[in-house]
């Protein structure tokens, strides 16, 4: 089977392969090349190349290859980790991916318009015995859930809002983590998400009655003493989102939550005449629904996107949040997440450690 | 345009045609025929005959009549309002199905099963032009909430649980409240309330970003002093479904909300390990996450199910029930909804009388 169109979902243990070219082609606009961005920061390891047109494009620092000589590198995936305008698969990108299936590679999008609706790509995938992977395209099989209390640790990101870092957030933990020894994985629930991890449930696509059970998939027990890091989705106090994220705290069943939060964001994301929840009611919320389906829940610290203030500013309203909140406060990306990892290990133990830090 | 899968929710003005026929077919289990047991209950105007199997079958005391002779009596769909064991359809049933199509009736049903997927039906309603609806269709363009307030009453009801009489309280309420002389609403959100109402939206199919956006769609601003009352789904306790009833709180905008339970229930439905909620703590979490969208929702009554309370025993934990919440409470089916009507005309005046009672 040659198009395997949300393979990865149904089976979660089909990966998106290893290594990648990343691809950026004609993309001008640095917003658009985010999801490749965020796999070239958080899966260097496996991120050799980058394919781009034209001596004007952006670049990610990578050295830049044709599909035959990232082939010949052992590129085995091209990722398509840019935001297209419009929806639409352009001629060019097209052109590309046959181009780059024709080279022998898997392709795998996160853009909303699917690989599989394109016949050329059918077509090409089939006549190479290649994978398309679409990781906007959620199982139609998933499990009502069930709630049952299961083994291991796992830890959810939160936020204020929608888009306030909880993807980085949760990366950064997984990194730092490993980083002490501690078995630690982050668990995707957005496109950019899976396509960094290489494999996850998107959760925006998931019919409503199989959130929490999608996320009890994703996440299942684990019994090596490490922990599942789950990427959060929305905000309880998003009157659009709020559903996804009542059932991802419910699916979760975590430990333990870090609440995300932009403390110079104006107003809710998209909604004008939607104020700012407070950190404090932002705490209790989550604690409050995370606690249906895990009793025990707990704030491990608060991680705050200060990307528009300066160093002196970001560190003063870390300071306060930490003294108002009583919880560990950084900004992950300026000042690392060390003293939410100590404090992870105040709550729950140092016995998640299963082998010597490799930093 | 012969097959309108989901032409109900699409354009929300495409009505399932009435009268209906009610199939029973040769079904032998009084639980099989809940949902045409409900439209001959609270749709009694529009259900001008039964189709039954044979001398033993079930029936719900209507004209038994052939497809030609219901089509002659103007009935307009035959609506298939039974469960059907193991999920596919049968022989008999598609047999049936076309032999409607061909007297001249559309097909509504809401089984797993769709219509749309039996090529012999596709045909039969082309060759006639006929519409087969399939109610667990979602619309696949449905927008996301945008949480903007909106002109009109709103009434939600909520639930301890799953299944404990919100369609029905929902129902009797739109009755009794029609009877005084108020214009009233049913809005549907499950395949049963969507057949029994002619349109809807089944939420329960709606991908999980769209769950708020699905219900400001199906209860849109109103200018008539009138309300919508909004079937309500799962419950905030419910961790298989929490995040649906979170996502329907939002969306509905509710002034009020009515409080559905069944005090006999041991524990959560299909979840012999989680309790039930107390009805103080199912009314304090529904209205703090209603308030984010409707921040001045009040409790409006309890709806408890007795039925398998002798009559003193209902009347007594409804006398309970009212002292320890302050709220009016009854069972809708055994005592009616006045009292709860008394009180919604308390909170918000009488001025949503929009014609002398016709009752």
């Amino acid at each position: 089977m040659a198009v395997r169109t949300g393979a990865l979902i149904e089976t979660l243990w089909i990966m998106i392969k290893t290594p990648y070219l990343l691809y950026l082609g004609s993309t001008v606009d640095p917003m658009a090349i985010k999801t490749s961005r965020g796999i070239a920061m958080f899966r260097a390891e496996d991120s050799i190349g980058e394919f781009v047109h034209g001596a004007g494009a952006l670049s990610l620092g990578l050295p830049r290859m044709s599909f035959a000589e990232a082939a010949a590198a052992g590129a085995k995936t091209l990722i398509l980790g840019i935001a297209n305008a419009g929806g639409t698969l352009s001629n060019e990108l097209i052109d590309d991916c046959e181009a780059a299936l024709d080279a022998g590679l898997d392709i795998a999008s996160g853009l909303h318009r699917r690989l599989r609706d394109e016949p050329r790509l059918v077509a090409a995938a089939k006549r190479q015995g290649r994978c398309l992977f679409d990781v906007r395209d959620a199982s139609s099989d998933l499990p009502v859930g069930n709630g049952l209390p299961r083994g291991g640790r796992r830890l959810l990101t939160v936020g204020t809002d929608c888009s306030v870092g909880k993807m980085v957030t949760t990366l950064h933990l997984e990194r730092a983590m490993r980083a002490r020894g501690i078995a630690a994985d982050f668990r995707a629930t957005g496109q950019t998400g899976i396509l960094i991890a290489g494999s996850g449930v998107p959760l925006d696509a998931v019919v409503a009655d199989f959130i929490s059970g999608a996320i009890e998939q994703l996440s299942p027990a684990r019994d090596d003493n490490g922990w599942d890091l789950i990427e959060g989705q929305g905000s309880l106090f998003h009157p659009s989102f709020a559903g996804v994220s009542t059932g991802l705290l419910h699916g979760a069943q975590a430990d333990g939550i870090v609440i995300c939060h932009d403390p110079t964001r104006p107003h809710m994301r998209g909604l004008p005449h939607y104020a700012m929840p407070l950190l404090s009611d932002t705490i209790e919320a989550n604690l409050r629904v995370a606690r249906l389906t895990s009793p025990d829940a707990v704030a491990l610290g608060i991680a705050l996107n200060t990307s528009s203030l300066t160093r002196e500013e970001a560190q003063d309203v870390c300071c306060r949040t930490a003294e108002e909140t009583g919880l560990p406060t950084t900004d992950p990306v300026a000042f690392g997440v060390e003293e939410i990892i100590d404090r992870i290990e105040q709550c729950f133990g140092k016995s998640q450690q299963v082998k010597p830090p490799s930093a």
